[in-house]
């Protein structure tokens, strides 16, 4: 065994399972009957790694340990930091000066990029260390894995969430007649897609995909990717056109749908920490454009954070997967592998079977996997029975959370507890 | 018994809630041992019945009446219609024709109004009829009552929203620095204040409030309602001090906080058809004076119309005294009663018990019950301890939703069933 001790941290915005991850991996860490050294906690990711914030777990009351399984948030702390070239080989002394050997990274693309960098630091510095990637997305673009922590669980609200505005919408002859909501989601339109599922897709145990007569109205009635290049006239005509037949319409929208020439529908201009471009407002854009163009009263339900915090509602498949990649990200480690992602693989066929895998970081480090072109409308303005098959076993069970006072009882990280001395 | 028809039709915005009401009515009368007469409802509320499209909810499949109980939306159609003098005796003319002896409308204080004019009106015109308000809406705002369905549910999402996007906001150290979420409530700040609940208050049995030492820097950080005049410096002096203090802030404002001369600081210039303001954009607006005066990103999550929709985690406390209400109403009109509005009636001490109880309809018609000036603060940027000590009963419970494929399974009424001939 390689003796040493531990080192899990949080990277990127949070999701609704990303401390289930957390929990896997401290909880099996604490069970070994054998535990190569103690297993720290970087407070506020890699930045609070380069300050050596350490915290040691196992001074953490097991109940709250236990629940971050149902806790949203960072609840070691996160944050966005593009570590540089230079500073690699000092993350490197750190773990050497706290006989870091097994380097757990919990986080999306840019994540898993700095994970590798990290991994290839210590074998070029000859510091033996065993690093692995845990999955965490609501974006849901990482690639080989069949799919990110966090991912279903914002789909599910978010899909929840438009089934309701829908009703909503369809029930009230008033004034407002176009809802837009507008998903997370960057690059990739994972989540905004998730949408379709507020429709009552029954899939059958031979996969075929069935919509029953008096829900094929229901909301969603238009979704748009960032995949498929947003024309503005298009949508227009699309909007009406559901206007038209039934006095309303219901439309989704990813925060970063771009038109052809590449330009976001709407950007601020800002740039965060590694160069993306900050989002806001495709779904005000989008109102603006009804109202002006079409002289429809239309509101705009940005939902925002509340998509990857909305532990309420999560789904217990999310959470357990999550859970699971926490726990197997440890078990990998203690088998001698390093420079890898643990990823879920999806069986084929029925019913919905995930097994863990593994993947070399360097393939998965800043590629983001986007939707595929052939699982959108040719219209580009809907998603096809191959995405429903896809995320509908995904958003399966809620997952249970304590309630104390008709609201969920989430737990905190106490982190003046267990510091290492620095 | 005075024997003829019932009527029963809902009226403005939905809440998660009022379907319930229709179902505490609906089955209490085809339950009785002798129906005075047949139950219709009006399909698409005053306006449907203007039209005379009734259908005869006894043609309805009992469970998906049953289902009403969890379904959001308004699921007989609803709509905002100011009903003219004129239309009045049309209305009773219509009553008359298909000899409904029992009138029953679910809605807020305009819908109030509506109900007792027509109960004047059949009056004068020497028309028999019981009519009685069922009361609604998430803004809380009709007297007497000591809080009105479908406030509850919507406080109750509200408020693990906010404890949910501020666990979110705190725990990553990214840009975003502030957080704003624009809450629901024309005139009144029920809604907004109930954002406070998200602050883990342990209410003793004596009534004392006590707020955990841990908790006290929680989301929220500022509550800022339309009962108090709303002064922008004042706000920008409030968001930097809890900045500078946390590093982060997070900020619920009512759609309709308006200044110290009366002008919303979001509008849009439009008036509905009861002359009411559309109000769009306080949240954006704040949004932008963040960042145009304190140089701070922020983000506004406009949670918009998922407040009053979010039946996948109402208050069970709320659904019940829905049922209650509607049921309620039923009994009233076949003791003899008219031209009231069932109220809930909170009974003094702990634990929470509410009776019910009848008020006038002209004695809430019209009337915006607004939160008590000594229930905000003397800073008017937060609540005191005795709004919560009103709101928390209110949350309590969570409304069970069956769930099919991930999602909650919600019902509709078959409006081409039970169709009445005209």
């Amino acid at each position: 065994m390689l003796k040493g001790n531990a080192l899990i941290a949080q990277s990127g915005g949070p999701t609704a399972v990303i401390n289930s991850s957390v929990c896997g991996a401290v909880q099996t860490w604490l069970n070994l009957s054998e535990q190569p050294g103690t297993i720290y906690a970087a407070v506020s990711g890699i930045k609070g790694f380069l300050n050596e914030d350490l915290i040691d777990m196992a001074a953490q009351d097991p109940a709250v340990i236990d629940a971050l399984k149902w806790t949203p948030g960072a609840g070691l702390f996160s944050c966005r930091y593009k570590v540089s070239e230079a500073e690699y080989s000092r993350l490197v002394e750190i773990c050497r000066k706290y006989d870091i050997r097994y380097f757990f990274y919990n986080g999306g693309n840019d994540s898993m990029d700095t994970c590798n960098k990290m991994s290839i630091a210590a074998e070029k510095l000859g510091y033996e260390m065993r690093v692995i990637g845990i999955p965490k997305t609501v974006d849901n673009d990482l690639p080989i894995t069949d799919h990110c922590p966090g991912y279903a669980s914002a789909a599910k609200y978010l899909a929840a969430t438009v089934m309701e505005c829908g009703i909503d919408l369809a029930s009230v002859a008033t004034k407002n007649k176009v809802c837009i909501i507008e998903a997370m989601g960057r690059n990739a339109g994972w989540l905004t897609a998730a949408a379709a599922l507020a429709k009552r897709y029954e899939v059958a145990a031979d996969g075929t995909v069935h919509l029953p007569a008096n829900t094929a109205d229901d909301a969603p009635h238009l979704i748009y990717l960032p995949e498929v290049p947003f024309d503005t006239e298009r949508f227009l005509q699309d909007v009406q056109n559901v206007y038209d037949r039934l006095g309303y319409c219901f439309v989704v929208a990813s925060e970063g749908i771009m038109d052809k020439d590449g330009n976001y529908i709407a950007a601020d201009g800002k740039v965060d920490a590694f160069g993306h471009v900050q989002l806001s407002g495709a779904g005000e854009t989008l109102k603006n454009l009804v109202e002006e163009r079409l002289g429809l009263k239309a509101r705009c339900n940005t939902l925002g954070t509340a998509q990857r915090s909305a532990a309420h509602f999560a789904s217990k498949t999310d959470a357990d997967e999550a859970y699971a990649t926490g726990k197997q990200a440890v078990e990998l480690a203690l088998s001698g592998k390093t420079g890898v992602m643990v990823t879920l693989d999806r069986q084929p066929g029925e019913p919905y079977v995930c097994t863990l895998g593994e993947a070399p970081l360097a393939n998965v480090a800043n590629v983001e996997k986007k939707v595929p072109r052939e699982w959108i409308n040719e219209t580009g303005n809907f998603v096809t029975e191959d995405f429903i098959r896809y995320a509908q076993p995904l958003i399966a069970g809620t997952l249970p959370v304590p309630m104390q006072n008709g609201l969920p009882c989430y737990t905190k990280i106490d982190a003046t507890l267990g510091r290492v001395k620095k």
